[in-house]
């Protein structure tokens, strides 16, 4: 235990934030809110919470009851499945169509928000990459790709051009962009490195060993911004391939720092009660 | 946080108790359970879950249904309104008609007992004190007072004489003693001291500045015991006079050890999985 991140001592007064997943065991978060909330001198501890996909409404009703509950982290399968029990979604969550955080207001409402694309833009940005003007190309449109495509093209890309496997998921992806953002070119289709300056990977492909990358990398230049939002490995074939070429390269990490820090913020941990 | 006790790093993968009450921001039992938890090396943690007494059956149906919640403790005002929530009930919670523990079994179910006099029983046990043959006068036949005069009656004396301000609740307690003690003589009605060795308070008189002993104590004689179960302060107006006059008395740390040693064998902590 010597190595034990600080956290909040949990007494009866202590107040609550809850990650509820299904799974839930493979979460990262407890110990990087906690210590956060541990540097701000708040009694408030985030614990796991394991709702079966079977019972989620009523599950989360209950749990969404306890008067000692000031936030919630939402992962998977349940992004889209809580919209309805929280009182009110701010713009990102509605233009992607899932939260992944939600906060009690002070009147007991509780508001929602969608950080896993604008996570990874302020990680970029503090990383002084912009968004702005960028031809994006996207692979992976399932819950993590479809916030970074939206947050990208919120940040001000030119043109972003979504593949899925799964066609119908790209292009629902590509439909949301070009409702909400129609100063953006919003295309679903074929993988093409072709007048594009911005690759970013949203598969899963690169986390198993012997994964390769996630697309033929024939056409990839060392022009380019290369992005994987894979966590682990810190570095997957894409990122090595990439940067053998000589690109400007950016993994899962920055994307994680960057949620961590709008999160934060969005908890209002430290700040003025 | 120098003086912090120990306790296990929550992850995503911790396992949760939780203790439900209305209010519980004054429960003392997270650190106690959280301390034996990292004793154990057990990656679970005691969490206090506010549940409003108007939506209880919702709240504690929904929290019941985490897939990684293992057990509940139980303060006021809940121990008898759980009792249908739970799948079993031992003996002394049926007794008792409450209960202030449970724990989720390895098919699912959830077994709950009362441990607030048998906890009382175990500290005097530990002082070397039998409750075997006594006659015991007690005052205050609310919740923890009628768990102690049946856990009194149970670890054998002979005679339990209940008093309460409110006499339907004492009747009842002798009555329930009656019913299952039917060798222990069971009384209800006037304080006496006479015709009794021991003489326990079980009501809250004693805990406020200014409060006097919870009733007259002419007639305590040396060769009493006399038991409070109040936790703060450590030396009640009644404990100070029954010292100054010879008795055998005993506080109610007692009680909270010998309970934090029960409820820890119940929830079987350190125990083989």
């Amino acid at each position: 235990m010597s190595d034990s991140p600080s956290q909040p001592v949990i007494e009866g007064a202590s107040r609550l934030y809850v990650i509820v997943g299904d799974p839930v065991a493979q979460v990262k978060s407890p110990p990087v809110y906690n210590a956060k909330f541990a540097a701000a001198g708040m009694g408030t501890v985030m614990v796991p919470a394991h709702i079966p996909s079977d019972h989620f409404e009523e599950t989360m009703r209950g749990l969404m009851r306890l008067g000692n509950l000031d936030g919630l982290m939402v992962t998977v399968p349940f992004k889209s499945r809580i919209m309805p029990l929280v009182d009110r979604v701010l713009p990102m969550g509605q233009k992607v169509g899932a939260i992944n955080a939600a906060r009690r207001e002070k009147d007991g409402t509780w508001t929602g928000d969608m950080f896993d694309g604008t996570g990874l833009i302020r990680g970029l940005t503090s990383r002084s990459i912009s968004m702005k003007g960028r031809k994006v190309m996207l692979v992976g449109a399932g819950g993590g790709g479809s916030a970074v495509a939206i947050a990208v093209a919120d940040a001000g890309a030119a043109a972003v051009s979504v593949f899925d496997a799964d066609g119908a998921k790209a292009e629902a992806v590509a439909g949301r962009i070009a409702q909400h953002y129609p100063a953006c070119i919003a295309r679903h289709g074929a993988v093409a490195f072709e007048g594009h300056d911005t690759f970013i990977n949203a598969t899963p492909i690169g986390m198993a060993p012997g994964d390769g990358p996630p697309v033929p990398l024939d056409g990839l230049r060392p022009d380019m911004l290369v992005i994987d939002i894979i966590m682990k490995p810190e570095v997957t074939p894409l990122m090595a391939h990439a940067r053998t070429l000589g690109c400007t390269v950016v993994g899962g990490k920055a994307m994680l720092e960057g949620q961590a820090e709008q999160v934060a913020e969005f908890y209002r941990i430290g700040a003025a009660p």
